[in-house]
């Protein structure tokens, strides 16, 4: 069986790197695509598992990353989809949400089968972390009006990659449901 | 080269699983040697890590599990020994501070060769840790009098397996120093 | 659910180490408790996986390993236990049978929940390949008279540790079954 | 410092899945260049690994594996890039070389600091495995004429992911040598 997760990926970010503007642009087409989804998997009772940088911070935790991202450039990105207090927390090093995380052992001891994915960057790591999900035999679903990215060429192939080479259905996220593994 | 880092296993507790007695007598007489690394450590300004269990809370981060361990039935035990500003802070799930955690992205960044291993449970946690530091060619030093047990006879034959087996090498805490990766 | 599995650990030896000639002594009293196991797990259908050290050659592979095993010093205790056209292989480098392999994802593939090991060294590999078990949420059957060990005092200790930290069964291998998950 | 490796994926094939013809006419151009690259690591005394599916058989090896693939459809795409005397060999489940295999262990062992990607499918195996790479701190090199694709076009704009987003070098066949980590 198993049972459905929503992994938002890199959202709380105080947007300073260098690709910051073309990226924000997208983010802000993003929003209600992400709050749709959170609505949906609060609604039912799914996991929703925030992925995110550290920023090269190791002590950095939850509350700390949230206030840096809020009190940020670009505070109103990140305020309408901040966590509540039912969301888990997943600190990542590098690209792909699964690397060197234990989002992996954590999906196992929810019994997850089917990962939502939404956040940014499309054709960086919401691509890897979809092969990475793939790759460990989980069902990939992206909802497509609820990622950024930075380059929208780049962007369609990768959404292209994922249908064709990851298995992952590509969705809007007004269909996307959270009930169960076989729903959608 | 390499430098050396202080490990601090499981530490930040409330203290209330089955063998909590056993145990806290045990943490009270290690306590003394953790506070001497600790002195050693940030006066070399070499990294500190503290590697903890999260309660299976999956929110949890060092603040939170810090205010719990404070607030638990033997505060006392965690007070003299709590994270600094400095400190890193990493989460685990199971018994190892390797499994499913990035520790060992964190060292590499760091360039970490030598980890100096205290905490608790001799015969558990610290002796799966030091297999796992030696199992990816990490040098091992355990501060035998900062190590904390449940049961004396299991940890005194986990310290000669360390030492035999896993290359280990069994220091008292006011030896061991953190200036270099050739110091000890 | 989940099915049973065989491993058997670190058999396909050339005995040239330094500590061949204790060990040498326990693998001759381990290898009819060894014989045991392969002719309940064979004639079950279930899984045999032979877990082995490469040498440090990274060409090497069943044939080549079985090769120089049956060439080796003590050939006599590798060719009773040899592996059959059914057995599965698996290339180990360090300690571990799970550290840096394909087992945990071979074993997810073919639904195994649970794991019976023998071979050798009880209070190295088979201690630290059950910890590595259990720590993956495996149930972990040790069969006491088919591990073979260097130090026989460290090794009973290292059943005490399996036995009461990692969940372990210890069962002679006449009592083991494959039939399935809950049977033993 | 670190050494350079030639990474050599997939490349021992019976050609026998559904897109084999696509794929098959571009092995065929990418042999030549594949070639050329043994030639320069052989020269240089370069680790060679190749990393190869085991077609879902756990007892598969090097022989098997290669014996199979020469006896396939295709043994004529084989026989030109077969394995030497030193080669050396990796078995992986899935996509990624890296992914529940020894091979970033191995690159370890041997101070590789550099990665030269040949093989097939560009814009599958290739691009994934570039990424683990970039994420594993490795610096990658990918042999534009020495990769082979399926989908033409999701070819060409993985190549433009790889150099773009994970930092890799692509470069002609003939311009790359292996004579140390800054060479190329």
């Amino acid at each position: 069986m198993g049972s459905t997760a929503l992994i938002v990926i890199d959202m709380l970010s105080t947007y300073e790197h260098e690709d910051a503007d073309a990226l924000v642009r997208s983010v802000r087409k993003a929003l209600p695509g992400i709050g749709t989804l959170l609505e949906h998997a609060r609604g039912a009772g799914a996991p929703v598992v925030y992925v995110n940088d550290n920023f090269g911070r190791w002590r950095s935790h939850l509350g700390e990353i949230l206030e840096a991202a809020l009190a940020g450039r670009h505070g109103d990105l990140v305020e309408p989809i901040a966590p509540d207090d039912q969301a888990l927390f997943v600190v990542k090093a590098r690209h792909s949400v699964f690397y060197e995380t234990p989002l992996a052992y954590l999906l196992g001891q929810l019994d997850v089968q089917r990962v939502v994915l939404c956040g940014q960057v499309t054709e960086q790591c919401v691509l890897y972390s979809a092969l990475d999900a793939h790759i460990r035999h989980l069902d990939v679903v992206v909802a497509v009006d609820a990622v950024a990215h930075i380059d929208a060429g780049l962007a369609d192939v990768a959404l292209r990659m994922m249908e064709s080479n990851m298995s992952a259905q590509l969705r809007p996220s007004r269909e996307i449901t959270f009930e169960g593994a076989t729903a959608g």
